[in-house]
């Protein structure tokens, strides 16, 4: 099995989650129909744009290679086409985002690899290639990056980075390694989200004010 | 008549009037003599910034070259002298943001040919030097990015680095193509301004319960 | 005295300052282990990353070399640790950020001469590694970066780098020229902190109604 293909593929398949989650996020803002493209571009791309850029890949791939952007941009109409029902489903946001965690935590990490870059960068870049989007989403409609304050988010994908760069190092590479990686991150974030893990908080004097992260 | 100088005279026209866009808004919030030059040169330059280091033109041009410093500082202090005059005429930010839009949206596109990239990256670096200060404004100044929810914009940077491109790909580039895709660019963002033409909006549940995009 | 170590010194010592008030706005905000960790290194390795990228020196140190990393959670967790004591000093936010300033300025400026770039690059990229990290820390809480609109902070960064520069570019670079430049830098922020210097701010027709740059 060839394993360039399924990078390939891992990545626009992670591309078409992400994008789904940014137009749902957008139309929800009522975003016009530019706003909806370019949230879901953003969201599926920011973070490979932004690991690219590092690593040193210029132009970034999400760029040059038109499949990113017409990938986003179907997705956005799905999304646009299908939104009341996209919206019944109870957490399609929150689904598709664990799925597209888990797809760029891996891809990043095997992408920092093949440019010869070391296990450490590889597993920063993989945890950036998948939470970037979903930051500068955040800071684009002006709000406290969610990864900052809720469940175990970024730390999936740090896992999923984790266990893709340990094999690799380890010579264990097989077809089958990311997607375990995969499933390792999307299942923690999956079982995060079910039953309400959460990082420690400190709560300090501040916080009996009544302040709040969500404004 | 000499293309080279063309651009970088287009490139110094472009960043003296999105820097007074930048000015009269960072004037607006009453940020201090620094915070006017930073936020100008921001606006001026900061498309054209990520333009650079996307298309691996390190460092960037705006960085680098003293005269787009320099023509931000000067368009900052025209600002603030005459700034009773700039708020009295109605439109000032939208016009020299229009202005700026089609000027930068070729400049950006042609940089991005000049350096080997396909039409798709082109169109979209043209793009991107376009709106992209106008975003990291927006972005620094804490609200929704104005490209994503109102009138035709972005859209027409698209519009104009297009139509730059598709002449340069049919070899039909001359001294006018420029000028001619600026043109375009700014005709239909003044055009847009005026009729009040507007992007669909997909209003949901959501929209009913008066939330609304700029806070 | 190898000149070289004392820059890597420096610079983990920024890390170290910044990563401090990172940290202690992080928690003041009630964000979680995960967020305090990454606002941390955000800002003590924020402004370094833009810079790198900028002057083409990919992959950015600060994610290649796992020190800063870690120096990053070290400062977090000495800062959860002691937070009730960090809370008790008066300014320990305000303080800390002034010295990872001049640091920051001095060694941002030296990297960028190292890379055989201009005086006027070494200058911005200074100044950027600077307040970078500080701006990108307001840009993720979702406010206006307060060296937009506050006290002299960003021109004591402008100081520090030109200091250097400058010394540097008149051949009288010593052991000392990196202190010298830094204490400039510290001296002049810390000056402005206490005898609350400003520079000139417009006040217009805008802001009689009560609009505030802070929300």
């Amino acid at each position: 099995m060839n394993l360039h293909i399924v990078y390939e593929v891992l990545d626009l398949v992670g591309t078409f989650a992400f994008a789904i989650s940014g137009a749902v996020a957008a139309r929800q803002r009522r975003l016009d129909l530019f706003g909806i493209f370019s949230v879901a571009f953003m969201v599926a791309c920011g973070g490979g744009i932004v690991r690219d850029v590092c690593i040193g890949a210029t132009p970034p791939v999400a760029l040059s290679d038109w499949r990113y952007l017409a990938t986003s941009i179907l997705a956005s109409m799905v999304t646009i086409a299908a939104y009341a029902k996209v919206r019944r489903l109870r957490f399609p946001v929150l689904f598709f985002d664990a799925v597209g965690l888990g797809l760029f935590a891996v891809s990043g990490a095997q992408k920092s690899l093949t440019y010869g870059h070391s296990a450490e960068l590889a597993i920063l870049m993989g945890m950036v290639t998948a939470v970037g989007g979903g930051v500068i989403r955040d800071m684009l409609l002006s709000r406290v990056p969610a990864i900052l304050a809720r469940e175990i988010y970024a730390s999936a994908a740090l896992l999923g980075a984790i266990v893709f760069v340990a094999s690799a190092k380890m010579g264990a590479v097989s077809a089958w390694t990311p997607w375990c990686a995969t499933i390792a991150c999307v299942g923690v974030r999956l079982l995060a989200l079910h039953y309400g893990w959460r990082l420690p908080v400190y709560r300090g004097p501040k916080a009996r004010r009544g302040q709040s992260v969500s404004e």
